[in-house]
């Protein structure tokens, strides 16, 4: 597989021109055909089950120095046929194929002389491809403005997305018809700080459901986003075409690229099974093996935080004062007067440490510990945040003492208030701060716009920037959860102490006037492809009224469906979101929080639509449990679990944990029951879920 | 003198509105007034030795939050005299006497409310004044557009400029009229990868000679430029005013401030005898004292350097390989082929340290020791040079060891590439790799156009960055020599540790075309006054057609006034920049740099005006031993050397390297003669100095 790009294409140089390539998926379920039009401009078209899934689209990047866009000729290609698996750090999977059908097409023009490969890989369940830009004759330094890959898709698909945009993926999602799209993303008013791209512009990862009787579904997004902008996408909503829309930086350049030179992987998941969608491994698999050896020290976890206490009325702050509100701007930090409603104490912290500690969770996340939260969104300092000085009523030693005592870890926050460049100043000395007091994760963050003030959150600096600082973080053999961070691409692989991201609206917007309970039924099919998410499930108190604070904000949830998200939303970095003592309203419930694992060797997709449904089994990775979770919309609905995932002729007791008859998200969220029942292979059980609601079982082999 | 800044203006508060205000300096010399105009604007004006050299000029700043231009009262005025004095770490004096008058004008102004403080010293050489802006009632921060700060003059005077640039200030001195500027300036192209400010534009520091029979001599400069971008002037030739020109980010921003915030100092030293102006350190005191403890380990230095090698002709390279050559862009530096003419090997690099050894130089600087050289100014990479990565043939483990045994230091360079951003993210590791391998010194540099692409070398949030980087040294134990930095502004004696910067044409453009020898006589005038530079002098070999190698620049300069230049350009880490074989051909000259200290306990400067002379004697801060060095333009020029700084009744040998007859800069610049008399302090010797020429003293008591 190892082949100088260079090489390869002086060996094509003798060979003519040629006509059009194809290649199929192993099982020649998809096809895809290449070839150059009247102008050299190289397209592709795919193809499933013998069907136009995609017509003749362009391909091409257009750069200062250079275009890479047309007077192409195809002077060879390189096909080969891969099939091998690997096994992940931490997943859905412990055993994961990785089987593709390669096409290289090499393509030359003159005037001046370019060459460039597109290489293909093309699965049975979808394909990626990528532009490779081997070492010019000339010039090898691009300035690129514009990448021109087009996907044409052929007919008034339905569409899930969310609107593009340079510096924010948080919104809620839409499902409309191409044509329905303009009043969809009317809608949104502009996100407050972030430069919301303007025109018919979605993000990926998006999903397609094709129209028709039976429909295919598309997942369109990129993998291994390395040295790259992010992609947007242009949607020409009359002929239903989408076109890539790179993040430029604010002086309006999407990438600055030295040749020899590959683009991130364009994905498309594709299948007429909507479970094959949230099944595939496509993105993962386009990514690079994992570059850290020693990947020992990599512990998927359970965490709480003292964070919720922040979300749940107007009262408890990140921030050690209350000066701010008064005056706002603050630099004097040694004249802070405690406002006394800062959770971030080490008296709290402690009981949370207490409480994991009973429970087995294994860490505690802090957030506010230190000092800098009272003007942290000013924009206007050099630096903002201190990551090794912690606030006056945060003890940092003896927290550090006391969670070794009771044998829970802290995870640290490192918000930078989007200031990555002081944060890249501090870095080394932030991460040997967490290695010295016994951190072994951080989340961090970047609220705000970015500086360096050239840059968005998705433009090429920035995804430099987060890649460095994963990287960096396995130096020093921490484990990373990126906030406001570019949307994954499955870079999780090649690092896998990269365990999760935000890149979504996750459940803090419970608290700002709800997810809706479609929400979770999206994220899988759509953000979930590029690596796990940090959504925080376990909100048991979904009413925030009851904190009589002047909230009023209700989760779009049940108490149940809380449970299921632990199986629908699988992450080795998973929180248990809501307080110690709500927990200890509903002990039984959190019984599941405590039992369901964070890590699995197998899973298998009972049902799924998308915007509507999803139910899934899971098998643990160090016990023959499996577990099941199922949500639905906020429409009711019967879960059919077929337990044929199940080895054949062993016995399990099953825990269930379901929406009590009269749940409903809207009207009676915490109505909850557990039931125990016996199952085996043949089992197949109609399982009820609310609105809004959902289901989590955990299944046991009877010994 | 500590007085809060908010108690100072609450206090004032119940003060009505007050006439203008003034103050003199401490012997009467110099006296400014305060007051503001019509449309509450605050001006000021000054006076020296009772004639007025700035008429009513406007003081404001500009932002977009607020207004701090005019509606203003003047509600209440602190005054203090101040004499002190302070020892510095190193420098031209080892007692500098910091004694002033204070004149702190507290100005109001409503609709909406707004507090500003504009705080004068008015020194008997000269002023400075800075804008102080109180914490405020309602909003505190502010995205500064501009500084409205005039320097009104009152006729056609005599100015020393270079243009205003963004990026750079290596450029000639222009001497003309306000009236002449515009052609002046039309002469320079602008610089290719810098962004010239277009229009009269000119940077500080900068040199004003008043017309008439008595000239005035005014340096108009910045002290203490923290959090602030550095200024350039607009010029109006008709009015001969100034105005502040703050340098913008590429965003057209000139500073994102917080308050309470204090700007840098606007400086004005004023004298009608121009040596003042050499002597004064007036820079140095508006700078806070230092803010290391512990100064025992900075060490002033000589240098040498594997590095003018790479000058002398086209063969020599940074870079280890000469692929780039074929073909611009590399990245494999696995795959490099040596081209055998990469000076930073460690062969050579011992023939430099033993050299060195041999003739008492404390360190040799190597250049071109780390990967990343073959397309270091692409602007198209994330990582361009790694600061712990040795190119092949350069052993840093033998080095070391090798340096230690000789009694030498390594000097390390970081060439940046202007890549600022990954600078920062490699800051704590590259001085660790320094200490590790025992260097204590860095010569920094930011060569092209700047990363993050938002700044400029000069914006403030480059000035930011090069702060930190000498912040963090110190932090190591590391002594900083910046190229390619904001201009110095006294910021040396907070950070001692901060020996010097270039931050002007410096000497290694003899080899571009050469320095005219008034460029040294001007430097001392102006770039000099807020810092050190590494001017690099110490040439030998002025025709560098002698290397045979196409190269025909020949250097603005004898050999004697190389010698010269280490006393009228005073540097704490002073080079000798020229090729050990070239020294081993003049060896009784090479003595002079071998006995030249780096540290003086005081200074005196005997003749000087700009652009056309220097003469200088300075005393060894560790020995008894005086010495002078005296330069001239290109003219031959008959220096006066009044040796009545002498201590009464001692006689003392002078060693005097000196012009022959014959010598010429330009026909014949290598003609030197050493000889030796007796003087005393009676003693006053006519010393003749070829065109170009110079003179260098050393004066040693005789036992």
């Amino acid at each position: 597989m190892k082949k100088s790009l260079l090489s390869v294409v002086m060996l094509m140089e003798a060979i003519s021109a040629m006509a059009s390539v194809g290649i199929t998926s192993p099982s020649g379920l998809l096809r895809i055909d290449v070839d150059v039009d009247s102008a050299g401009t190289p397209v592709y078209s795919l193809d499933y089950k013998g069907k136009q899934i995609i017509s003749p689209s362009k391909l091409g990047l257009n750069a200062d120095e250079t275009k890479f866009t047309d007077g192409f000729t195809i002077i060879g290609t390189d096909t080969c046929t891969v099939d091998r698996s690997w096994q992940p750090v931490w997943g859905e999977y412990s055993n994961i194929r990785d089987h593709f059908r390669e096409l290289a097409v090499h393509l030359k023009a003159n005037n001046p002389e370019r060459v460039m490969t597109v290489r293909f890989r093309v699965f049975d369940d979808g394909l990626g491809f990528r532009y490779e830009l081997p070492e010019q004759e000339k010039n090898n330094y691009l300035t690129l403005r514009d990448e021109v890959t087009e996907f044409n898709f052929t007919d008034n698909h339905t569409l899930f997305y969310i609107p593009g945009d340079y510096d924010t993926d948080e919104y809620l999602w839409s499902e409309t018809t191409f044509k329905e799209m303009p009043e969809a993303l009317g809608n949104y008013r502009r996100h407050s700080e972030a430069q919301r791209a303007q025109g018919n512009i979605i993000q990926t990862p998006m999903l397609i459901k094709t129209a028709g009787d039976t429909p295919v579904y598309v997942n369109l997004h990129e993998a291994a986003l390395v040295g790259y902008p992010a992609m947007l996408l242009d949607v020409d909503i009359d002929n239903y075409d989408f076109k890539s829309h790179l993040v430029p930086d604010r002086l309006g350049v999407s990438a600055y690229l030295q040749m020899p030179f590959a683009t991130p992987w364009r994905t498309l998941i594709v299948s007429d099974d909507a479970r094959d969608i949230l099944a595939s491994q496509l993105i993962y698999n386009l990514n690079e093996p994992s570059k850290i050896a020693d990947t020992s020290w990599i512990k998927p976890m359970k965490f709480m935080g003292v964070w919720w206490e922040m979300f749940t009325g107007n009262v408890k702050t990140w921030a050690y004062s209350d000066d701010y509100l008064a005056k706002p701007g603050i630099t004097d930090y040694s004249q802070l007067k405690s406002n006394g409603h800062h959770p971030a104490n080490t008296e709290n912290v402690k009981k949370y440490i207490d409480f994991a500690s009973e429970h087995g969770i294994d860490a505690v996340l802090v957030e506010g510990w230190n000092e800098g939260w009272e003007d942290w969104a000013s924009y206007r300092k050099n630096r903002q945040f201190l990551f090794d000085k912690a606030y006056p009523d945060f003890d940092v030693d003896e927290l550090r003492e006391y969670g070794k005592k009771k044998g829970v870890k802290l995870v640290m926050h490192h918000e930078t208030a989007a200031n990555a460049a002081d944060y890249a100043l501090q870095l080394d000395r932030a991460f040997q701060f967490m290695k010295d007091n016994n951190y072994d994760a951080v989340k961090t963050g970047y609220v705000g716009a970015i500086i360096p003030r050239s840059e968005h959150h998705t433009s090429q600096w920035m995804v430099d920037h987060v890649l460095d600082v994963a990287k960096r973080a396995a130096d020093y053999q921490i484990m990373v959860d990126s906030h406001e961070a570019p949307r994954p691409t499955g870079l999780c692989r090649t690092y896998p102490n990269w365990l999760a991201q935000e890149s979504a609206r996750g459940g803090e917007f419970e608290s700002f006037g709800g997810n809706p309970p479609s929400h979770t039924t999206m994220l899988p099919f759509t953000r979930l492809k590029g690596g796990p998410m940090d959504y925080t499930p376990g909100l048991f108190q979904t009413d925030l009224s009851y904190y009589g604070e002047g909230k009023t904000s209700k989760a779009g949830t049940t108490l149940a469906r809380q449970l299921a998200l632990y199986l629908t939303m699988p992450s080795p970095m998973q929180m248990a979101c809501d307080l110690p003592e709500n927990y200890e309203r509903f002990p039984d419930a959190f019984k599941f929080i405590e039992d369901v694992p964070v890590d699995w060797s197998d899973s298998k997709y009972l049902e799924a639509e998308p915007n509507r449904y999803i139910t899934v089994a899971r098998k643990d990775k160090y016990s023959d449990d499996w577990y099941v979770g199922a949500i639905t919309d906020d429409n009711a609905r019967t879960a059919m679990v077929d337990f044929s995932f199940l080895p054949v002729g062993v016995k399990y007791d099953v825990t269930i944990y379901e929406d009590a008859p009269d749940a409903d998200f809207r009207t009676n969220p915490q109505a909850y029951r557990i039931r125990t029942q016996k199952v085996t292979s043949k089992t197949k059980l109609k399982q009820p879920l609310a609105p809004g609601g959902g289901v989590a079982m955990r299944i046991t082999p009877i010994k």
